[in-house]
């Protein structure tokens, strides 16, 4: 695999005059990708049906001069104004009932069904335009779906679509849907809440108390499909006219929509890493830890999502945006510390990237972006950034050829466990993002690379260890593969403690074929209470009560089981553990790992010719006998 | 007294098949109550005017053929939705002006005279048909009024109430009040809001900035009144076919509705008791307090409410809903410590409860409930809770007949006050309710036993101590009522600070008969600024600069008096103490009183036979002389 | 100068059998002043257009009989409910759309023309009738003119204004504006945000993300210019029949609108003083700072806004409102430390007021303020300030004359700047406020006195030091006109980085004439990760990358420049410092001015014949050789 750098770039924002000025700088950088188009709607059609193309297919010939390779995005995410005043009911509109308007991006609710009609008419006419266009290399479709919070949407056209779907969830007669159905189905008879028709259920939100778990986890699901339906749409569009691979850039943490799902449809995944801002706003860190990493980025949570996308793209992923300075729109918009960028983009390519493109070519002057650092000043001045992208460059270019590798551990990543949390977290603050994300950390403390598989994976060959912790719901044909897999597996807490309508099964979770293992009741905790783990660690703010079993593996200080055999090789854990007890966990259970406890800050990932260590502390680090400086990487040949 | 336990059922969640075998083992366990049919509406009247009992007939028929005594809820907490598509309007509305709809439950504005006449006609209905079974054993109105924070609605219906409330408060000629009265009473002249008629008058919310609050302490009147009046409808229906007593279920810590005054159209008073839950969310204490009862709740939160609802009851009380295991819905749900269930139930007995009973039968395994534990889980075995409940059961078959008894300590509790600090806390955080609160927990740490008395109460014969705090309107009756009592007084702060309309009188408070004690000067404080009391202890928060009255009991370090006699029995109280300065007042002020100092945790209750002692902390205390493991209960014949 | 004190009062309020008695209390207290009228609009006009004089003749001749001079406010604060109900779009409309109703105070829009004309009406009616009463001394406008956040209205009436004015900042053919103007100077081709036409521009909120800040500011500027069109017709009215000054009673820290704009208006600038109440919810200082100065207020906020009005009212200024005792709307209400109120008037007369008028004279017993301390309690017995007022009276006729002085530092402080970090704060909690008043107190604390420039200041002769921190634009003619001043100026960080669009302006900042100095990266930063000064204290929150300029002044430990030279008296700033960064600098760069570091909590100003020590601390204190005791004030003749 060949292995590249680009840049996103918007010639609509600069004198044309500057644009081949421009191209041949990114050239002479040894840029291969330029990303361009994705917000340029009102330039490409000013009016309804009036398109002009003339500035674009200019822009796509400067940069195809100079050799760049243009990524072409579908504008959608920037509906224009006329859009918004021939559908003024397009809108999303938030919980609490407040239209989300006009003025910046994202101003439309993936069920409107008009705006559905413009976005196929624009995306129809670039693909007819620029389908066999030599230069365009390749497609994204929108812009970071899901960002700003905009899945969910409480409008009239989400409420009608979400009936339509529910009757399709619960067939019945003719082309209604089966209410008794779905009303056995949400345990309806709680409350009164008994439907006698589709158009009586209204969507979640503005209830009294909560609202039936199962209506609000149907609704999740409802919304996450409006998604893929909405990227599908353009992808089918795209491929009538075009051979170019199709794309999306992901948003970090973004657990709204099944990304898997929109994956199905694309043939590259990509995200937008933005590692100071992502730590200050949406990692979850305590205030110590945003300190260490202020200016270097959590040290795992990058990797977690390059390995997410890895299996989202089947393989194939970019980062689409990558970090080269100060962002805008963190609550505090740090510089990163000298070295980071460079390593940001490394470890993208010890995860598998083909592509790393740095958002963006030069800082804007004006708008919501101002703030935001590119490769350049905006005075065209190179910023910091630049030179780590052509340091990048340069060692890449010495960098031996890459070829895809299987990690000796799997986590399974399941957006709809994700949803069933966040519906029911039971304890404030617990999350199943958070709690993978804490049993990734400790492999990778343990030097271990991961593999992350999606939910409907049922082939485990090849891996030491499967992780499966929290999947609320668990299809009996994933249970049966796990059970046969060579692998030691290691899943729970909550896992299968509900059935695909929300509601808890019997017998009891986690039901493991050929075990009685039972969690036999279930306890939140407040965070300052940890209850201690014999031989070090605690579980905490999540713990069951198990009964049954095979072998217990492991328990609290007090003698309750919180690990426990359900069969060889599979081991239940029944509460939420820190790094301590799922370092041990692993350790104990998969001597077969080679694992090696790493430095502060330091992380390793294993390609298959090389291994990679990083460190992401802002101190000098040992691992491995080398020495490591700050934002340090190094490679050895395997 | 024949002390018993009982438990909440619901046939319609379960298939009717399982009715005996559940029916059987209540009665097994010695069960002598089963409260069902509360939130059943659509059930019984699945569509409007077609009513469907044979159901509900089955279900008292096989829980009477056990031998259980029915207590039957009627079910306007969870109106259908065919209701509400009746009477799109009848939905509360909340201070920022948003609909609070269907989906969940108490979705109805108590305003709303179309749903008040739908919840005349079921509860006639169910009255009609079940008023004479000999099975149906007990009425309870509707299910714990105001939880959800909906007894406060800005609806139009509740603006329309008002307006007719407020017309009737200052009645004028004909049927028009006199508005002219209204702005007097009020102060409108402050700031030009004089009004011209009674329909000028809006709702106190969505103001610029505070409303006037003569005008919101008047809307918070009417809202309980709304309140009340809902109930005696429901209550007089009742009455006219059934002669079983009537109950309501109050729920803890919900001070938006006078609870006296819908005690008044009751034969019994009942509450919803959760210590786990309720330390979480309602309680209101530090986060020390909370981690060291985590799993026992508030060591006097419990109590409180016992002593409020015998009060309210006039003698007869009941637990309606006791916790039985983790909960579903605070932020944090432990597990009770291992006989908490027992120490809960006993408590409340030796509080004088006629019957406690567990919230639920078995854990529902669908909907918003489902991790809520019951007597059973969900898959029919029996929950940590079932052992205790039989446990208790045993010792009441060995405990001596009870009495009712008189405590030494009386304290005046008003929910008019409360609403009237809620207006005008004048300092962020203080609340009525938090004094008052605040003066039974230093009786108890006293291990002194407790009466709460209504604001109406009048005769204080028999009590050596009767506390009135924060009482900011009192009537003169009560002052000559007090001043003519055998007991000592205390009152204070911000006592009788305010007309019965919300002003300041003159001469400024507390202006009691006789004495020239006046509050000069009235100031809040930063909670980190305690002004230290001579002797121990200090004042926080709220503290008054007192002028005139007898002899000075207690003053600050600076000298400033904080405890002043009124008369020879009454002293007042100018601040806002703690513990200590609370105790040591009750010690000085009235010897005669068999204080002792309690450990922590533990606390002490006489019924007329039997002195009790509870220990409410997770480890063995030791008690007049006796060890008291965790959660140990202990009793001892007087 | 005449120094005099005077009171509010509002007779409306009392029986009118009082006025006379409490007019000749206020005149045997020395006072001068009363401002009346200014809440009275429904007792002026009751119905539309029926006007009732008669009280407020009646009020007006028993003041001035006593000898009593009249402040008359305009009553437009209060619209009646039948001015609300003839207009009922009048109200301001909340971010969030939520409409800000009647009930209180201040429920108008500034756009709305049709509440314009009616309050045209009453002020009209007002003037022709008292314009040329002899006891009509003075007149105010409306009142308190952005308090209760009621400056920027997201209301249709603004909308519509909204767009006017923007068509007169982008002048077209004919009456349109010219829209491709606006878009690129708002740079809306980022995100397709291209306007076709003025009318479809909305306001900016209730967007997705963050709105275009150049569209946030420019509303920003609409809104304060609607402020001051509203007080504009105001002042022009009174002036067709009166000659007695006008004054508007700013409040302190609203900065939604140009105050020094408002004041070219008027004749008198004054301003409300509240310091515990201000400590307590506005000066943004930490809880050991709230500790230390609950009773005190803070030892630099009243000042500083002594020294604005001092500057809006250009020479001429008030304190219309001083606070007497406790407050009743700030979280927590303490009383003063005795003598505070004898300080805070003192601290004015030093600082150049005409007049302080306490706030007010009797404490009402009824509607939102019954817990607002007057001189007088609620039952006309002397509270505690009316002593201290007396004590003051007293010295004040012992005082020697007055005249205006220079202030050796002067501080430029700019309102629009303060919307433009507003709008785009880039870190968490950064405001040009805070900026400016940490530069205040740092002059403060080296015992300097300070005047306070508007940014239209050209003429700095006679200043040591001039300061002129976070302009975010600064006109060429400002940098000129420093760049030419004998001071030494200190401008930045943030100085002119934006262009009067609301862009980035390439050369990059500051751009000094003659100078290369270069903003060459910002960056925002944890307030828990501060970056060391070489020679003590810090950086936080905010720092630049600064590159070129000449001498480098100032470096963190690291040796990264934060201060440098760009002309030999000028000096740029890239960072935000705290108190010891702040004082050296000053200290080293401008050794000619008369610093005396103050012990905690003791400041000092001159006047042109004495200079006053004031201890704001609660301990006694010694300073320049005197003793002073907790509140005290000192004085020595220069
Ligand atoms: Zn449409
Ligand atoms: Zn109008
Ligand atoms: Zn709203």
């Amino acid at each position: 695999m060949n292995r590249t750098l680009g840049v996103c770039y918007y010639p609509e924002h600069w004198p044309e005059a500057q644009w081949a000025e421009d191209a041949q700088r990114m050239a002479d950088l040894g840029l291969t990708w330029v990303r361009i188009g994705e917000f340029a709607w009102k330039r490409m059609e000013p009016r309804e049906g009036e398109y002009d193309w003339g500035w674009l297919d200019r822009a796509i010939d400067v940069l195809g001069a100079a050799g760049l390779k243009v990524v072409l995005g579908t504008p959608t995410a920037t509906p224009p104004k006329w859009v918004c005043k021939k559908h003024p009911d397009m809108f999303a509109v938030d919980e609490n009932g407040h239209v989300r308007g006009y003025g910046s991006r994202r101003h439309y609710c993936f069920s409107h069904q008009g705006f559905l009609e413009e976005s196929c008419k624009i995306v129809r006419a670039m693909a007819e335009r620029y389908g066999r266009d030599p230069h365009v290399a390749a497609w994204q479709t929108d812009n970071e779906y899901g960002c700003h919070d905009t899945v969910l949407s409480y409008s009239d056209a989400a409420r009608d679509g979400f009936r339509d779907w529910l009757r399709a969830q619960f067939p019945g007669e003719g082309n209604d849907g089966d209410i008794d159905a779905l009303n056995a189905a949400w345990g309806n008879v709680f409350w009164s809440m008994d439907y006698d028709d589709f158009d009586e259920i209204g969507l979640p939100n503005l209830t009294v108390t909560e609202a039936n778990p199962a209506h609000v986890h149907a609704f999740r699901r409802f919304s996450s499909e409006q998604v893929v339906l909405f990227n599908r749409v353009q992808a089918e569009i795209i491929r009538q006219f075009s051979d170019a691979p199709i794309a999306h850039n992901y948003m970090g943490r973004v657990t709204e929509f099944d990304h898997f799902k929109v994956g199905d449809d694309l043939d590259i995944a990509s995200w937008d890493s933005y590692p100071l801002g992502f730590l200050e706003d949406r990692v979850g860190a305590d205030a110590a830890h945003q300190r260490a990493y202020a200016r270097q980025g959590d040290p795992d949570f990058q990797a977690f999502h390059h390995d997410l996308y890895r299996a989202v793209g089947k393989g194939r992923w970019w980062i689409m945006e990558q970090q080269p300075g100060p962002v805008n729109w963190a609550p505090y918009n740090p510089s990163p510390l000298p070295g980071m960028v460079r390593l940001w983009s490394w470890e993208a390519f010890a995860h598998g990237a083909e592509a790393v493109c740095y958002f963006r070519w030069r800082q804007a002057p004006f708008a919501q972006e101002q703030m935001h650092a590119g490769l350049l000043r905006p005075d065209s001045v190179e910023a910091e950034a630049f030179g780590e992208a052509a340091e990048v460059m340069a060692e890449l270019a010495e960098a031996p050829e890459v070829s895809p590798v299987q990690a000796p551990v799997a986590i399974v990543f399941d957006y709809d466990a994700d949803w069933a949390w966040s519906v029911q977290p039971h304890g404030a603050g617990l999350s199943y993002f958070g709690l993978v994300f804490d049993w990734y950390r400790a492999c990778r403390k343990l030097g271990l690379s991961v593999d992350i598989l999606p939910p409907d994976a049922r082939d485990f060959a090849g891996y030491a260890l499967v992780l499966a912790p929290g999947m609320m719901h668990m299809p009996d044909e994933l249970k049966s593969a796990l059970q046969n897999a060579d692998a030691e597996v290691i899943f729970g807490p909550r896992a299968a403690a509900r059935d695909v309508d929300f509601n808890i099964p019997t017998p009891l979770p986690p039901a493991w074929p050929g075990s009685d293992l039972t969690v036999a009741r279930v306890q939140s905790m407040r965070p300052d209470l940890p209850v201690p783990v014999q031989g070090g660690g605690a579980v905490s703010r999540y713990l069951e009560q198990l009964e049954g079993g095979g072998d217990v593996v492991m328990t609290t200080d007090d003698g309750a089981p919180i690990a426990v055999r359900c069969a060889p090789h599979v081991t239940y854990v029944g509460g939420w553990g820190d790094d301590a007890v799922h370092m041990r966990l692993i350790e104990t259970l998969v001597p077969a790992l080679e694992v090696d406890r790493m430095p502060e800050g330091v992380r390793r990932r294993d390609t298959a010719t090389e291994r990679f260590w990083f460190n992401y502390s802002d101190r000098p680090m040992q691992v491995g006998g080398r020495d490591m400086p700050p934002a340090g990487v190094s490679r050895q040949t395997l």
